[in-house]
């Protein structure tokens, strides 16, 4: 015989108010989550809607830094929160010696504090070096990492001893000690010039790198100044962007002497390589005659690993590289890799991050709303190398048609 | 009629799986609770005890760097963390100029990052200033800061113009422009003189500071290398301490000639505010004859503000102002805490905090377990300046009987 109708109800209020205790137990045990402290990616992303380059600047601005302090008791945060964040598939990607080893902790503490760790997204690291890497290397870079660690080792025909079978040593080694009296850094250095020949041609090749899509090059002794409340892998990701930079300077005209001629004839060889529109204009005053030495600051860069891969940039590289300027010059690989995204890319595919606090001796950027994303850094035009004479950035963002976020005001 | 024993079990069952689905789901959506990726201060406190110093140097040990990064999948984390964090009634101290705005940033990065925000604590910040602090300087510290930030001004009478009413200002000028030929830092710096005094003598007394028991100093440009997973100020409490520190060293024997004769003056005077037994063989090799120039490093100090306030140190203080040292010689406000610290305070009351990796230019201490604690700093010898000939760390472990912890060995 079935029991009554009363003793169905009786059980199942039961089993309700069980489910409430339990959830008002697990809920008030779990309410410093982490997740509710920090503005939501989601969020921010939210925002976003494909247009001008001034739209992916402000993308932050739902969130004021007191908002952020002010999360916990903030229930539309947690109601924002999403449950998991979606990762690109990124690595950062540190080229260093073991000796840049303590440089190199500083700089991943800023990409942890202030991004990878903060925000519990936890991209791996990828480091790089021509030796292998020490124990003690390992055991700090991993300890610090909220990501997973790898550590790999330079090929020998992309670094090695001497020079490339192509090159004359004697020659070479004749301009080097030469370069090596003018005031230019590292002018007289050969592993610098392996360096720049590795940056600019081969790290995207490299085993570790195989599995991503996009790196962000971190340099030991770099500073990241603001908490970054979205993920710029994502941003890059979302809007098709290949190459992402913080500061543009000029480059000095004795490294990089024949890079034009090279380029010129690179481009008469391989018109079909070029983007229509690009941003020619970024690095030439003249319309393509001269390079006007403009150039992204490389130690930071955001980029996209297959458009390296591509045969356009690739047959760029193998162009220069024959002709020997890494070494009969200095070839920066910031010049090569501004001059390739100016021709191969088009202009909406270069981003600006304005909204990253950076400084590399002896310049740094900091955002025009620095004080709303917790920023340690300046806004004055002094300190900040986007308004200073030698930066060209003012001449990018005319080119690229960019305008520029609004100064925030603390009110 | 009651329904057969079997209907009971079956509603029971009902219930039981309704509760574990709303666990499942609850739990599986709140995984990435900030929480779960801490250590917990309770976990840590859980293993504590009175007794030998070493005791509290090893409290972090239960937790590995490895272990708190895996400690997403670590359920037994998640069971150890406190539902609320109790704090200490204490803050952060700064003395600053404007213009150390910068520095101090980076500065409270460091505390921000390392402990304060990390552990989700947010305690107050103090700053103080002989000047107005400008809105720049309160925007960016606000900014940074976790806690809520105070900012508040210096009496005159503590500062101010000129030199205090019992100074012979021709006789302190004559001897701070003598003293200012010598290579010593800020020999001839009067403002250098004012700030070592109100460190001495005032600081404690100050509005800001008298709701709080106790304070943790913190300088512009002062870098913190290892993460905390405790808290620093709990510790103090819990172990009735004092005073802490992390660095020790010697004092240059002409900025305090005449300290020790003053002091045992004031010891003679006042024998009653000894106590028994004390550290006085930390700061005399013969007994309390001499001076050995051994202090505390004062640019960090953890310290309790009622034993500042007490009878003994202001009276201590008031005989050394009165003689005139700070500004006739350079008394610091390092040589005065530190000799203070040890004839006023029982062994136990002082704390080596050496599980705190920390650098004011240009010394740095590494804690031996500092792959543990995920440190940005290398625990070999030379860059560790405990293990430094110019340290009184093995002097103060040896009259302190002080158990170094054992170093740390990676697996």
């Amino acid at each position: 015989m079935p029991p009554p109708i009363t003793q169905h109800v009786r059980y199942l209020v039961l089993a309700v108010v069980l489910v409430f205790v339990v959830l008002h137990f697990v809920v008030s045990s779990t309410s410093e989550s982490y997740a509710a402290r920090v503005p939501s990616i989601a969020s921010a992303l939210g925002s976003w809607r494909p247009g001008s380059h001034a739209q992916y600047d402000v993308w932050y601005r739902g969130t004021r830094a007191s908002d952020a302090r002010a999360g916990l008791g903030d229930s539309t945060t947690e109601a924002r929160t999403p449950k998991k964040r979606e990762k690109v598939n990124a690595t950062f990607v540190s080229l260093a010696r073991n000796r840049d080893l303590w440089e190199l902790l500083d700089s991943m503490r800023g990409i942890e504090d202030r991004f990878n760790s903060r925000l519990g997204l936890h991209y791996d690291w990828v480091m790089l070096n021509d030796e292998p890497f020490t124990e003690e290397f390992k055991r700090h870079t991993s300890g610090i990492a909220s990501g997973t660690v790898k550590y790999g080792l330079i090929p020998d025909d992309q670094w090695g001893k001497g020079f490339p079978p192509n090159i004359n040593a004697t020659l070479a080694n004749e301009k080097i000690q030469a370069m090596g009296k003018l005031p230019i850094p590292y002018a007289g250095s050969v592993p610098y010039r392996k360096m720049c020949r590795y940056n600019s041609g081969f790290f995207f090749e490299h085993e570790l790198l195989a599995t991503y899509d996009y790196y962000w090059r971190v340099e030991p002794s770099v500073k990241f100044f603001c908490n970054l409340d979205y993920d710029p892998f994502r941003l890059m990701q979302e809007k098709k962007a290949k190459y992402g930079f913080v500061v543009s300077l000029y480059e000095y005209r004795e490294t990089v002497e024949s890079l034009w001629k090279f380029t010129k004839e690179w481009m008469n060889k391989f018109p079909q390589y070029l983007a229509k529109p690009n941003m020619l204009d970024f690095i030439s005053n003249d319309g393509g005659e001269s390079y006007n030495m403009c150039h992204y600051w490389s130690n930071f860069e955001i980029g996209y690993l297959p458009w390296y891969r591509s045969d356009a940039y690739r047959s760029y590289f193998r162009h220069l590289d024959d002709a020997g300027g890494f070494f009969y010059e200095r070839f920066g690989d910031a010049p090569v890799h501004s001059v390739a995204a100016s021709l191969l890319l088009k202009p909406e595919e270069v981003h600006y991050f304005s909204d990253i606090g950076y400084r590399h001796e002896p310049f740094q950027h900091c955002p025009v709303a620095a004080l709303q994303n917790q920023c340690a850094c300046s806004v004055k035009t002094e300190e900040n190398f986007e308004f200073h004479g030698y930066s060209c950035t003012p001449r990018w963002k005319e080119v690229a048609g960019y305008t520029a976020p609004t100064p925030f005001h603390w009110d």
